[in-house]
């Protein structure tokens, strides 16, 4: 018959399968993955660390950002998706952001589409030898592709008063490299500053 | 600086960029790339071949289906996407359809999401010692993401009256192999049959 893949083991086929994904509300139905990050996770990632320790305290380490993903194999040829949900808020002026991270295969990508709310994908190259790195803020809003190219660490920014919602997709061998931006951060933060966004 | 790829190239790194997707009319701004299939393309592929005779020569050889990207590298480590629009129609009874391809690198998936319109994903795999395939269709509507796994080719069908458009990503280094599925074609069929889905 021609087949283009005549050694293929046609029992280890993973089946078709679909899920719905409200893109007004920005939900995905029933998930096989629901993973939480409490503001406890982002010490060391603000600015102004005394402001996040006082809300860890006052709101008894409230949900700062999710994912909800539905199970897909971690490994070549596949695509991982799910959705991210990070909340609105400020750590004394600094917009409320996810810890960011490189793919552990750096030269892989990564789309996000923008469902609700309103923020940035910050974008960062590895320093250079002499420890500089582009920085790139592209707006993460409903109705906004990014496209994070291979190599670019990426964070995203919620700047607005209700949760910023993104749809991923990324290779599924990429893994995540959390202990470099760990280590190096960000060359940019985007903060409120009497109601206006500033990035410096 | 513990850069994790000190190998790397700076110098050829690509930018990351945005881009507007209407999610609800299903519409991309600026696409670098629109590229257009006429119903004449489908020759050979509906079972009425005289009625899709008819319908190109009655109708001038219509749009029936077109798709819209940006520019992304067709290489390892970038994902490839764009918007999908499928015209609305039937070629005797036979629900109008894309060709439908396998990937040339057979074992990396995609992702469909639907964002408007009513239809199904038809997927089979590659035939077997026997020549059997596996086949299935998936609804492909609005608020609906289809995971079209690695090895599955992959063909859109439009079953209802307006235009069915999906946003869809697969990695950069895919490619798009309609050869096989020209020779082999699909073991279903879906057909509008006085007003009702038929798939047989």
């Amino acid at each position: 018959m021609g087949s283009h893949v005549p050694q293929l083991d046609l029992m280890r086929l993973v089946q078709p399968f679909g899920v719905t994904i409200d893109l007004a509300e920005g939900t995905m139905r029933s998930p096989d993955k629901h993973q939480v990050r409490r503001a406890s996770v982002m010490r060391g990632y603000y600015a102004d660390q005394e402001a996040l320790e006082r809300l860890i305290a006052e709101r008894g380490d409230p949900v700062h950002y999710e994912t909800f993903e539905k199970h897909v194999p971690e490994e070549y040829g596949h695509l991982v998706f799910g959705l991210t949900q990070l909340q609105p808020g400020v750590v004394g002026e600094e917009c409320f952001m996810t810890k960011g991270h490189y793919h552990t295969v750096a030269g892989t990508s990564e789309i996000y589409v923008g469902l609700r709310g309103q923020g940035y994908m910050l974008m960062k190259t590895p320093p250079d030898a002499q420890g500089r790195s582009q920085c790139v803020a592209e707006p993460l809003v409903r109705n906004r592709l990014v496209y994070v190219p291979p190599y670019w660490a990426h964070r995203s920014v919620n700047t607005g008063d209700e949760p910023l919602v993104a749809l991923y997709v990324y290779p599924g061998e990429a893994g995540h490299n959390y202990g470099d931006i760990e280590t190096e951060g960000f060359p940019k933060r985007i903060f409120k500053v009497q109601g206006r966004e500033v990035i410096r």
